[in-house]
């Protein structure tokens, strides 16, 4: 797990990451197999852990999803976040920008959709996409870039220091593995309405993208805000990961039971 | 399912429903496992179901719940709507209006929080808190109820002829259940953070609250916007209702995989 981990400043090369890694774990079914029962035992455990969460109600959990076209934001949510009780959970998909939310700062819409205490919040993408997509497409200059790395560790910090724990999945996946998941879509006239001609432009900035992704990671990952890079070409470990990481995160912050009512004497309260 | 449809403009007495009703089911081990192995199944179809409203993207449902304390709001959003793709499924409750809310009228805070299209909207209490709490207190009049029922019924009106499918429950437990449960949390240490003066406060209303209840459900029940009175003395019973409705409404909305973006040729499209 903690080999996924990335501590800055580390100056970080993608390449030296395999989207292909499934770490202990062989590719063959038996294997699979093993790493999705584990799964779902970690899955299970995320679940009681929510509920001590949302009991101990002093404290949120953030969870950035970022990753290329067909990394498995969706999925990881629906694979992972399925079976959370969905009172302790808030998913925030950020699309283009309106023309309202681009007439405030890039943070705004962001800090507005925060976890409330007791909960958790799943951004299926982020103010990350401010440093990426603008970035490749050069709407920003360096400068802006290097300004908004600041301010968003900054913004960062503030939810942390609030109560907030945040944890950061960058879903890589290679250009192969992309190719396959896009004919995929293709291929089943069920899946076709997913697919959009965008997809393919983004395709042709990959090495971009990834310079980009390497920027962003380098420059974000703090101790209380980690980036973890997730090899996904192999959806069961990918899932496996995620798992495990949340229910590390959620362990480490000591939720605990609220006290009792101090204004009730519960040995003689009588109920009519 | 029917049975438990209100049809205005009945003239309703709670008195005529039983809150330990299981319907078919005998109260024996062997009937509560089939009942439970039976919501299993809904609570799988309406997970595929939710994927469709998700996919379909034009439509969006509203499930409001209400009910005495204890009656089991809480544990209905854990046991039947965990498992649903937290992306598409949004939960709200609605505490005490903060003075800023209380500076609009009452439907002001409830509309901003209705489901978005492609999402499961769940009101945990709900605009009838307006109708209910505040009317067992006389903090309304009886106009200002008579008002406030006729604005619902337009506000849903509205709702409904925008895409959005309604279906409201009312899970009716007995004034002794609720003592058992009360009980339950005053009697375990884990629970008792749970328990709150106020509940005991509110109990003493007990028929004013089934009053107000009546009126309620006579005054809001259209065929837009039916509500039902779930039996929720037996949780298991609840639980297999509520599934059981909510797929019937999931399946009546007709979903459709939305069509092919008109501006791909997929027959000749190449992946580089």
């Amino acid at each position: 797990m903690r080999k996924y981990q990335i501590k800055a400043p580390d100056v970080l090369l993608l390449s030296k990451f395999d989207p292909d890694d499934t770490g202990e774990f062989k590719k063959t079914p038996k294997d699979k197999d093993k790493a999705k029962t584990l799964a779902k035992e970690y899955i299970e455990k995320m679940d009681q852990l929510q509920e001590r969460l949302y009991a101990d109600g002093s404290r949120s959990l953030l969870i950035v999803l970022q990753g290329m076209d067909t990394s498995g934001k969706d999925s990881t949510i629906k694979n992972v976040m399925s079976g959370i009780n969905p009172q302790g959970c808030q998913v925030v998909t950020f699309k283009t920008p309106s023309d309202q939310e681009l007439k405030h700062d890039f943070l705004w819409r962001v800090h507005y959709k925060a976890p409330a205490k007791g909960q958790i919040g799943i951004f299926n993408r982020s103010h990350y996409e401010d440093v990426l997509i603008t970035r490749v497409h050069k709407k920003i200059s360096e400068k802006v870039t290097k300004q908004r790395f600041d301010q968003i560790n900054e913004f960062e910090e503030l939810l942390s220091e609030n109560g907030t724990a945040i944890v950061k999945f960058f879903l890589y996946i290679s250009k192969d593995e992309q190719k396959i998941r896009l004919e995929e879509r293709i291929n089943d006239p069920e899946k076709r309405w997913k697919f959009n001609a965008g997809d393919l432009e983004e395709r042709k900035f990959w090495q971009e993208y990834m310079k980009a992704f390497e920027d962003m990671i380098t420059s974000t990952s703090t101790e209380h805000s980690p980036w973890f890079i997730i090899p996904s070409n192999r959806k069961w470990y990918r899932n496996l990961l995620i798992a495990q990481i949340v229910v590390n995160v959620l362990e480490n912050m000591k939720l605990k039971t609220p006290p009792e009512p101090p204004d009730i004497d519960f040995a003689t309260l009588k109920i009519e």
